[in-house]
């Protein structure tokens, strides 16, 4: 068994030139803008990562059938742009494999001629806002102005400890690898799966991208998001007296 | 070493149509219906299971022998169906562990012929209750309908966060090798030995498999595990200060 | 860079029929133990062993001079028994390390041609005691009497979690290479560095090994031990505060 | 991916006789030290050192420009030394990472020609100081005079629980090399970034490689690093909310 194993769906050469990432994170900001994109543009699923990073255990749909947690490449072909998305259950149990799996990630993002990654994320305040910023980050100092013009606003100490995980490796690793790198983090409390905050981050990514979207399903699919999450924490109890179990 | 070492007791060549899991969880609630069938059935052991990803220790008999964990393998050969159990110990340490071992089991699975997989666990309430439901899941919608005939329960969202360790990774990684899995799940407090739960598991899972065993012994069972547990809780004490010192 | 490096000192062909381990533990009772015997006897220091698993930092001689943690081999060449010592400055600091270094230990001890594996340790009570008992396990039932004759004590259930690290694997694997194995435990309250209980466990192993010793110096030991405790205990709020800023 | 990188980057053979380990620690002691001598002697950068035991996200530059945490190797060609410079944003996340980061730090050095270590830190002491001693350790008996006669203190007992991370294993480490090895620690409380305690380091160690740098600026930066540090804490909470997200 491989720590990271990628599986293409169809045997097909596929072009994208931007990469979107919205793996989970806090208040779950950029996995409701892509999860989002993805619904309203139609794109099709290419690819399924799994690996031995992501926590041990299997989710459980709807209808109570148990898959294995993954990683997904989706795939849209529009005018202008070609895109391809990152979306999951999960990003790593441990540090080594965040740098491992964003290194897979790059590969496919390299080999699918991908020039420029979008990252988002949630920016965690501690508390509840009204007038919600977006804060942007970048690998390359170019591609500030662009960023600006947008609407993102970059600020000389937020985030002051970095980008964490996916969303800040894509733009540090990916620079080692000429692709171009522009991070959104939609300020939110931390506490709560925040739509509000995803629709500004969704208004200045589709600026940049030149791709308008209906935003009205982004609400409904973060009240969906909202009872998942209630549901994770009545399990995490659980999960720690199982942990228990195993040690005794 | 090895990371994972498994050696089969003889050389010969098993076959099995179905695999039974009961490894250390919440209530011991499978452990407990898997090692009674084991017993009731006269079950005969093929393999054991050695691995770094256990805890590094080991267990004393009663009679105060010492005895490296291991995971088990044991072999029934009946009318219907040959099975085959996977008990033991412990379960992984490690995130990365969990998936190590279970796509370990999955070979030996493989390799002895095995079709459909049925993991034994329980489902932590934190509360003590009447009336145990048996929840299930399974990797294959078309499995619901026979597990519902059989007193199987599935519902939108329990358990909300999903299944963990082996009893999940059994369902989510057989299904990508073609094996269909089943998982029973009797709800328990998650505090305590629970063989009130594992009755109810049972008796779904002998309709599941068509053998019927008698269940008075597991009630014997479950109490030697009870004190069982209660010494674990005293060697945790000591564990604790053991690790200190390592540190010191 | 190996994960786990043996050193010998000389280019020889050493023998050893027995080997007994005192490696950091609850109240250093075997460490005090094997230490001790190394002194009382003159063994000669044949290997040293570097190991990344042990924790990353250097030790201080009284003088100032830093020195790399490390395990050592000593050997003594007696009429009846040549023995080897396995004694160190820490054990693993994972779960993972303790079986790999448990199976390093065993190679050197199985070319060295070891028979019988002595393990010395405390079994942690947690309140001070008066009349020290020395529990014992083996990993062959057939070695239970020559233990009882000594004076070792098997309890039904204590230790009831298994012994934990080197001490409890060097049975577990050992047994595994046909190598014997017997642990002693020497009652201890699991908060300080326990020279009288180290007493009781050196009384019983001298029987068990035929040798006497005088113990007179494992008083002396075990206070230098005790101020070197406390100069531990010191340091490790710095490590805390350490570990804090390489997160910072 | 490897678990650790090193770019160099020029295509040159250099050579340096000292190195100067200055990486993040207790109250950024030792980084000030290192980092004002770079900019003091206009040390150039000829290396970069990236892996997957450092934090797994990028930092921001102050103009919101992503990079991936790096240690970064510096050198000055004076004219009684030529001296390497190690030091870098973060050290391991892991124990084992320490050891394999410091082996890849000693192999550079020894290419690189260099023949004495010194590595910086911070001692910390729990409460505010006002007379700051210089605790000094060695991997050699023979440098402890010329350490003390340049104001470096050797104590009996501390720092008693040893040196961590990389000011410790690059002495324990070197000395299995061939390289010679001195540590010098300023008391600080472990509570802030203390400049003042780098200033008695930096007279130290300039009277131990003759050469004499202006201190006027090491104030100056430790400021900086001041508001640097409390940008880091604000970014904790969201790193701690984010990893439950994962989980999650």
């Amino acid at each position: 068994m491989h720590d990271i194993t990628v599986d293409f769906l169809k045997e097909e050469d596929y072009a994208c030139d931007i990469m979107i990432e919205g793996l989970p994170g806090v208040g779950q900001v950029g996995k409701l803008v892509a999860e989002h994109l993805i619904e309203e543009l139609g794109a099709e699923k290419i690819a399924d990562i799994h690996s031995i990073f992501f926590p041990p255990q299997v989710l459980l749909s709807e209808t109570g059938v148990a898959y294995l947690p993954s990683n997904e490449i989706y795939r849209y072909e529009g005018e202008n742009h070609s895109i391809m998305f990152l979306v999951g259950d999960f990003q790593s149990t441990s540090s080594e494999g965040h740098y491992l799996l964003t290194d897979t990630y790059l590969e496919i993002a390299e080999k699918l001629g991908v020039k420029r990654i979008y990252t988002l994320g949630g920016y965690g305040v501690g508390h509840l806002i009204e007038d919600i910023r977006v804060l942007a980050a970048v690998n390359d100092e170019k591609l500030k102005e662009e960023v600006e013009n947008a609407g993102g606003i970059f600020t000389a100490n937020e985030p002051g400890g970095g980008i964490l995980g996916a969303s800040g490796l894509l733009l540090g690793m990916g620079a080692r690898r000429d692709i171009e790198g522009i991070c959104l983090m939609g300020e939110t409390s931390g506490y709560l799966v925040d739509p509000k905050s995803s629709n500004c981050v969704l208004s200045i990514l589709s600026k940049l991208i030149g791709i308008d979207v209906d935003a009205t399903k982004l609400q409904e699919r973060a009240e969906e998001m909202e009872s998942f999450v209630e549901r994770i924490k009545e399990s995490e109890k659980s999960t720690s007296e199982e942990e228990l179990s195993y040690i005794g």
